[in-house]
């Protein structure tokens, strides 16, 4: 390891990263992942995110708030809760908040497996995924604890609201998006 | 659906996408699938690629050469073996080819699993993920036909061979990269 030997911040160029549990790049700017832990921090901190999105309900921790803080990152809670209930509803705003304007943005919940697998569902809806390829994408991270309610749920989502509600001007540039106007 | 009635190209908004098998984006503009088929093809054009790396030993079919041509997508081609001998060295310009000039990229080769999962495994090493998080990763891609050897593979890969002849200049400018000069 070598450290600077200024003030400066460190930079131990063969320390390892870990990132958190389940964590993949869903588009670009969109991460999903379990709940992040301290051993996490540096990793996160590398994506220079804008903003994290937690469908947890619970209060989030409070290393995790000075993380936040200390990195100039927004938080937003829409606490889901984690039983096996059928999903609710998530409100379009949510959706819409993590398409417009807060990017980089990570998405999590506890495992990163069912609350987080229904939002990215919708989100590849938006992109217009088929129902095969968004449940083959959403039993991957579930395995082997996939649920047919979340299945059910993301094939019932209705796309076309969002795009009514969504700031047009601050959408993400993904190749994939094809918005229908 | 609606159709354009000028002589332009199509679009039908309501027509939906279908991503290759075990498709998912690697880090930004580097994404990984299974063989793509024609049907995928609508799918793949709104990446925007500028290349593709197959690891496949055959021939590339010729429909798929098509599609490359129509849309100016460069090829390159590393055939490995698909069969279950221990993976051969990876050639770091291989590496390099992926990491810089030429994205988007896919990599791809027949089921997505082991082959792009060792390439997808030493590009992890580079981001200088831990071995934990690569290997979770290469299983949840390889599940359930996952391969010690693959894993093996990936621990022995010798991260520091590539940034002595990757090309400085052209680097991706992920946030997780840390290069080591």
């Amino acid at each position: 390891s070598t450290a600077s030997s200024s003030g400066e911040e460190h930079h131990l160029y063969d320390e390892e990263l870990i990132p958190p549990g389940n964590f993949t790049m869903v588009s670009t700017w969109i991460y999903r992942s379990s709940f992040p832990k301290k051993k996490n921090f540096p990793f996160l901190k590398k994506l220079g995110l804008k903003s994290i999105l937690t469908l947890i309900l619970e209060e989030y921790p409070e290393q995790n708030m000075k993380f936040l803080k200390a990195n100039n990152i927004k938080l937003f809670q829409f606490g889901i809760a984690g039983n096996k209930e059928p999903f609710v509803q998530i409100p379009e705003d949510i959706i819409c908040a993590a398409l417009a304007r807060n990017h980089p943005i990570l998405i999590h919940c506890n495992k990163g497996k069912h609350r987080t697998g229904c939002l990215v569902g919708c989100l590849r809806k938006l992109q217009r995924w088929t129902h095969t390829s968004i449940f083959d994408e959403y039993r991957r991270f579930s395995c082997p604890k996939s649920r047919s309610m979340d299945q059910q749920f993301i094939e019932l989502f209705d796309a076309s609201q969002v795009w009514k509600l969504v700031d047009r001007d601050h959408l993400p540039k993904w190749e994939e998006l094809d918005i229908p106007w």
